[in-house]
């Protein structure tokens, strides 16, 4: 592992992101905002000035591919990078006095959790709260998919960092270069993005706010630039179109491709699509029957209306809220409780354990029920059609297993400050699995502000270790990673 | 699969328990209760007329060696057949005058659970506190353990059983045959009861209450024939007493006859006895802090003498208590609420995933980092020195998910009760992983007598899965076990 190469890369994806720090810039001069520019300018010209350093110092070095141990570490650095330029607006200024919440605001942003620390939302200017939700919307189909997707210069070597970014235990090749593919998936994102948009400002939505609402909904984040989240609004009709777009973001995304070119088939028989649909359909069932007989809603239809919404916000790990879930009668909380657990699809914008990786423990515990009837049986486990290998079931308990550890580890830091079981084990559960709101202190009228510094850094690791499935950052915790 | 082979063993079972019946009827002929014989008499006329009808009918068949899924349905029937005789004196008695509740009392006995509907504990007759207390003691090193140390009529069949009822995922063959291992097992228990049963006498304790914490100790079960637990003493030695003998209790009865065979080796190289000594240090370790920093006691000595007292109650999945810990300081009720996920050692009589399986989850997420480093590389997973192979892993995952889904549907369950997320979670864990009580309304002070019927089968159910590990009593449920 050569840093310079890291850094190199590293360089190039801080130029990208100095002209999506572009974008807010000028939404603040349309909104003729005083000294909106200054806040955005001090971390673009950081950036550029990171960049040049880092491009001047490696010019001389011969360019390398990255290797498998320069792909985490690449990739690793780009999110806290990420997230630490990126919380330099909202800190310079001055809508978050604190650099440690500005710093848990945006890495939340980033890795589409949409956690909060702020309590006042609506009193910020447009380009702070812009920015903040362009964040998710850059975390969502991943920031280092988009690098490889607009350098393309980095050869096989992308696949790599690719796959140490995505969300899921494998990365299907769409085509054979991983440029085409980041390109696909980032082409599909923006017609839904445009899609999502214009139907909302169809419903009577302003331009900003359908904006940042698509972000947080297509981005699974759940940053709303109201306090009330998308609750602000009373119409059925927006409420139902986001509850849609956050279903669709749950997808996997290389599924739209392959309807597009018409592959049906290979989209019918997939076995995450058809438990993801199933898992959605009995919770929403569930909450619906118990939200009507405990007469929270006065009509079925309408408590259907706001299980789905909420059932969609959880089970995709957005985190938006049309009503306070945590005021629910029990049986309603439990299910979205069991929803954290779960997540959305591979290869979607959602986070948590992923559908994929529960339907194939499933299996596998069905497996081994066959195995004590038949000892001397033969067993494999099916996905989508074709069975799964030995190494990949290894690489799933794994990762099920180090999640239900940083849960509980992650859990212990926040009771840590005081909090009960529900709020820590909820905290824990919201931020790994980049939901956002969870229950008790952290419930969805509620926010982290009060949590203490440490727990927010804390926290913000946590989001990012989520984000990245664990592996990625973890790895670099190791000895070996660092041996030559 | 013949079922008349089944009903066979399982009418011999049925003498068996007959005549452990037979012990509190003496109990309560010694404290001259009243009306004391009949609830014994009458389970004991049942079983023994079911006895002879099953011998009877079976009598001219041909005798077989029970076959792998024979041994499942015997198991099961065995433990749901034991609990429903065995609730009988407490239900003919009128000292619980619900079945259910009596029911839910004895498979909470029997699986060592020591959950309890119990409201007034002190005002119930001697014999039948000694027969509930003798359930845990039964239950404990194994019912159907026990049928084989002393009935080995049933030859090379009965290692099947014993496989289907012991805890940890593999049974080590002490001996080459199976019946000298079961006596081995219980021998080491019986000589462990005598000990506790006098270390108790010599701190005051009499006869009576020496025996009844003994058998709730070393089974591990958290029954106590006192409403205050164990916190009705207030002498630190007793509490130090039950503190050491349930961490002995907690640990690989195997261990304990490769010490006396002069194996030291082979126990000190022991991975799971380790991570047992390892996780109750740091667990004790963090709580007595918590206690004393918190004020809760006004030394560390007396923070560190509760704290490993809970923290060994817990981790072992016995359940005493020498204080509220649901009104301890948020930091140390998480470090209980994470030990109630791992459980005693297998082989032991602790319930819980066993630490054996965590640690070899462990190791699997640690060997998927050194491939991450590595892909080419070849790593084993090590435990005891030797190499895990790969289909004991997958039963070990496959155990994990099914353990994770069991915990979140029982909570579902619970919560469709009306109760809160932390009662209805934390009933889950502590009657799947037989622990008895938890936090919320199930708190150390408070029972299970509220919960409607329903909840109380199906947590009955549940304490069975739990002891039985899941396997054994799911497997019945697959169409796959009822063909030919």
């Amino acid at each position: 592992m050569r840093i310079s190469t890291v850094l190199n890369v590293f360089a190039t994806f801080l130029l990208i992101l100095s002209f999506f720090l572009l974008i807010p810039l000028f939404v603040g001069w349309y909104y003729n905002e005083s000294g909106h520019g200054i806040p955005f300018l001090i971390p673009i010209g950081i950036n550029v000035a990171v960049f040049l350093v880092i491009k001047g110092a490696t010019f001389r070095r011969e360019r390398k591919e990255l290797s498998a141990k320069g792909g985490f570490l690449f990739v690793t650095i780009t999110w806290f990078g990420a997230a630490a330029t990126g919380a330099l607006p909202l800190f310079l200024s001055g809508a978050v006095p604190s650099y440690t919440d500005a710093y848990f605001e945006i890495m939340s942003g980033f890795t589409t959790t949409g956690a909060s620390i702020l309590t006042s939302i609506e009193s910020l200017p447009h380009s702070i709260l812009f920015w903040r939700s362009l964040t998710h919307w850059l975390g969502g189909m991943g920031i280092v998919v988009l690098t490889v997707a607009i350098f393309p210069l980095l050869g096989t070597g992308g696949f790599q960092l690719v796959k140490a970014e995505a969300p899921g235990p494998s990365v299907d090749k769409v085509t054979p270069r991983i440029t085409s593919t980041a390109k696909i998936l980032w082409t599909i994102y923006l017609v839904f993005t445009l899609a999502e948009t214009l139907l909302l400002m169809a419903g009577g939505m302003n331009l900003f706010d359908s904006l940042t609402h698509t972000f947080g909904t297509l981005a699974t984040g759940g940053f709303s630039p109201k306090n009330a989240s998308v609750g602000y609004y009373q119409s059925a009709y927006i409420h139902n179109v986001i509850t849609v777009f956050m279903l669709l973001a749950g997808v996997n995304f290389i599924l739209y491709h392959r309807l597009i070119m018409g592959n049906l088939i290979s989209v019918r028989k997939n076995s995450e699509l058809k438990a993801y649909i199933g898992i959605f359909a009995v919770a929403v069932g569930i909450i619906a029957i118990n939200l009507f007989r405990s007469e929270i809603y006065d009509s079925f239809g309408k408590a259907l209306r706001f299980s789905g919404f909420q059932a969609a916000s959880i089970l995709t790990t957005t985190g938006y809220a049309t009503a306070d879930f945590d005021t629910w009668p029990a049986m309603s909380k439990i299910v979205l409780f069991v929803l954290m657990f779960i997540g959305g699809s591979s290869g979607s914008t959602g986070g948590g354990i992923k559908v994929v990786r529960i339907v194939t423990m499933f299996k596998l515990s069905v497996k081994e029920l066959k195995y004590l009837i038949h000892p001397r049986g033969v067993f494999n486990i099916q996905l989508n059609g074709s069975s799964v290998r030995n190494d990949i079931i290894h690489v799933i308990a794994g990762f099920l297993f180090l999640y239900l550890l940083m849960l509980l580890v992650t859990a212990m830091v926040v009771a840590s400050a005081g909090n009960d079981i529900v709020t820590s084990f909820s905290a824990a559960l919201v931020t790994l699995g980049n939901i956002g709101p969870g229950f008790g202190r952290i419930g969805p009228t509620l926010n982290y502000a009060y949590m203490p510094s440490y727990v927010k850094w804390f926290l913000s690791f946590i989001m990012a270790l989520g984000r990245l499935e664990l592996y990625t950052i973890l790895v670099l915790f190791t000895r070996r990673f660092w041996l030559r």
